[in-house]
């Protein structure tokens, strides 16, 4: 494929010679002639003239002479574009394994994919197009929709609703109880987790998250939202449309996130917290509080983010502000005490 | 179901008109006439008068002229109760499929209910009303005890006992080797693992989560501790009974928690530690020495909870802190020379 | 077994009486007559004097008159030779289940061990003395080494290659998507991750950790590696030989470790940092830049580890710090005042 073809999908422009053909996409350390390869981050700008590929996607202003450059507004958009391209998922024929578990009252689409292996429970839907690999568990009255792909050993417990277009990781459960005990370390009376887990269109969750039931009323999962792996979303928990969470975040029961919030890794938030649209939650984040629309806040407990930079930078002057406190101290007493002895 | 009956079986008292009825139970912010709801936090205490609830579970002192009140000591350990009656876990008949892999030497109570797709390896034993779901994996010699509940894909590894009345969500692992290498980093000599795992009676476990057989002898979970998603409990942890491990806690080998020890998310606790009764631990905490009984601890490391509340009172000061330190440094200066000057 | 035979095999010396014989192996708190035990942590070499052991494995220079020691250079390496010794592992005999899954163009040693509800796809390959327990998928194409085990319900996706002598305990997962979007939070747009996970010789990885494939390239887990319960390793990451990632680990996206590299619990680190050869990390810390080879880090963010020491005992006396600074403004303004009152 010549670099212009490639130019011409991706909307961009072409500096150097747009007749080179490329075959393979690479990273720029390991790209060489034939391979296209990418500068999204701008940390690696300083490999663009080093690197060996035949042709590079940059960002509008990225100058190098003698390199063949892609031009395009956002160049990992851009490589997002081209491996969906050149790398399309092979999907397997669609099909029920006689090996599959399947209980009677089960309905399963002819054109679903059921690998061996898998268990669908009585009153459960799986939807056409969807793909269920080996060790999949289907609870009783559960729905799976169009399109979706459960890869290998995800559960959904019963009653759970899975939208369409939805990609659950290997490991991932839907619908385990919520932790809820009345009278905690001391009774423990167990609170009968009777809600469920509905999950909307286009979300991907990444392997071994767990996102729990709700006690009453569903947890919930909007539209197009994407978590990473080993994400814990507690009972009841609303996750807005478009939200990013990342790996080994944390979220506390009832807790309601707007759209598009974006959760560094390793973050925590305690239950019944309003978090408004657009908000940022830095890394391994506390956020004790509900954050207004738009913030960026950081830091355990949480700050607003400037803030929070601040402190940060201040923690390291501690020891020598202790020690230039103690001396001022003195030195304060010294003067006291001399004007004493004069007046 | 009258609410002056409800009010009978909840030994609480009605405050309105007791012969309303109601069928389901739902939030304060869902339910409608025919429901049921409950106030438990006292956060919600304000959409008492907006709820269209039939009914509401409060505790005593709550008013709310023109409400329907079931007054009762616990509202949360009432609807506990209450979810319990009204929405009956479904059993699935005992049973063992022919499809599910059986070593020889096995020993299952026909009274357990043993899905397709469930392993259980020689010498293992189900007792009676157990019931394992399927891709559940039960090793050599290990022991699932009556009534307990292993959910889709559990893994018992060898000679690892379980109780009676156990409730292991999907995706548990029990009895995976414990994290032990001499030479850390350098040689990394594995050290066999050949302790065992015992989790005693009424234990509830989260998905995902991971607890580790001993190097020797065990790790062992005491009657009635409840722990959530996503923990780790390392090699010869003990989690004294009824205590409360919220997710993504980790524990690290050989801490020993006393009863009811209360741990909030994301915690992580150092090896070797005595934790006393009934101490509890803040969310993020990072507990790194012995904690006396009833003590309440914050913060990473930890300090005692109420230091720990002023200290981080105290750092978003700590910038101005620094500015008001380093013009007092100068005016001490100036003082001095001032005075220097004169005398 | 006498305990002058065992000195012998762990080449050490005996001191009092070699012809004690011992049976088993078991904790300083537990062993009795007839069983050895160990003192590696000198936290318990208060134990020495009452443990009821037979022997006792200890440091050179430890003395204990009347007990019966192994004196070794490094008791918990001795341990774990022992232990291999006398626990040997059960291997499970070579043969391939009739009710594992294997589609057509799968490679199977007839030397592996393949339990039922094994599932291999097309093009994968599983070398000699691989035991693959019940529920593990291999993808497509994908590779596993000579007398690699592989727990109950571990997924390998497709292509993915796994070493010779690699242990991966239950429920982790190998080549899940990593986790790309482009214009994140806004649009969401999907990467492919068209990369691979490769895992070197002699790794071992802990109960539901997860390890993303790569956009490009590979993520590398190298040889002799030893990674804990619940670690998530992101894409295009590269761990160094021999390093050691304790539970709850997350290592964001094209971060780089060097050789025996140390990380504590909890830690995390972000994306495309360079961490060098032998770095150690305390736990829960959180690293967002660069480190030198031979460093020890702590805190979050990061700090070298003696100057977080400083901070951290600074940090109780925020407080009073704040009190003090406070009165001392009072006494230098009244010195100001009295200064300017009189001259």
């Amino acid at each position: 494929m010549k670099i212009r073809e490639i130019a011409e999908i991706l909307k961009g422009t072409v500096v150097g010679d747009g007749d080179v053909a490329v075959e393979r996409i690479a990273a720029i350390d390991e790209a060489g002639p034939g391979e296209l390869t990418f500068v999204a981050n701008l940390q690696y700008r300083a490999k663009l003239a080093t690197t060996r590929a035949a042709a590079i996607l940059v960002h509008p202003g990225t100058e190098c002479p003698g390199k063949n450059l892609i031009v395009v507004k956002d160049p990992y958009a851009a490589l997002g574009k081209l491996l969906a391209l050149l790398y399309p998922i092979e999907t397997a024929p669609p099909g029920i394994s006689p090996r599959a578990f399947l209980e009677e009252g089960a309905e399963i689409s002819p054109e679903a994919t059921i690998y061996p292996g898998v268990t669908v429970c009585r009153g459960a839907k799986v939807m056409r197009g969807a793909v269920l690999y080996p060790g999949v568990f289907v609870g009783c009255d559960a729905m799976i929709g169009e399109n979706s792909i459960l890869h290998p050993n995800v559960c959904v417990y019963r009653k759970c609703l899975i939208g369409k277009g939805v990609i659950l990781h290997a490991g991932v459960v839907i619908g385990s109880d919520g932790f809820g005990y009345a009278n905690p370390g001391v009774e423990n009376l167990k609170i009968p987790q009777v809600g469920i887990v509905q999950i909307d269109d286009d979300v991907e969750i990444g392997a071994n998250s767990t996102i729990d039931r709700a006690t009453l009323g569903k947890t919930w999962i909007k539209r197009g939202a994407k978590i990473d792996n080993l994400v814990q979303i507690a009972h009841n928990v609303v996750i807005g449309e478009g939200s990013i969470i990342v790996s080994q975040v944390g979220i506390s029961g009832s807790t309601r996130l707007g759209k598009g919030v974006v959760i560094g890794g390793q973050a925590g938030l305690t239950g019944h917290l309003a978090i408004g649209d657009h908000v940022q939650i830095g890394a391994q984040a506390g956020v004790i509080d509900d954050v207004p629309p738009g913030s960026i806040v950081s830091g355990s407990p949480h700050l607003p983010h400037r803030e929070w930079l601040r402190v940060v930078a201040t923690l390291t002057k501690l020891p020598d502000m202790r020690h230039t406190l103690s001396s001022l101290a003195k030195r304060v007493e010294k003067l006291e005490e001399e004007w004493k002895t004069r007046y």
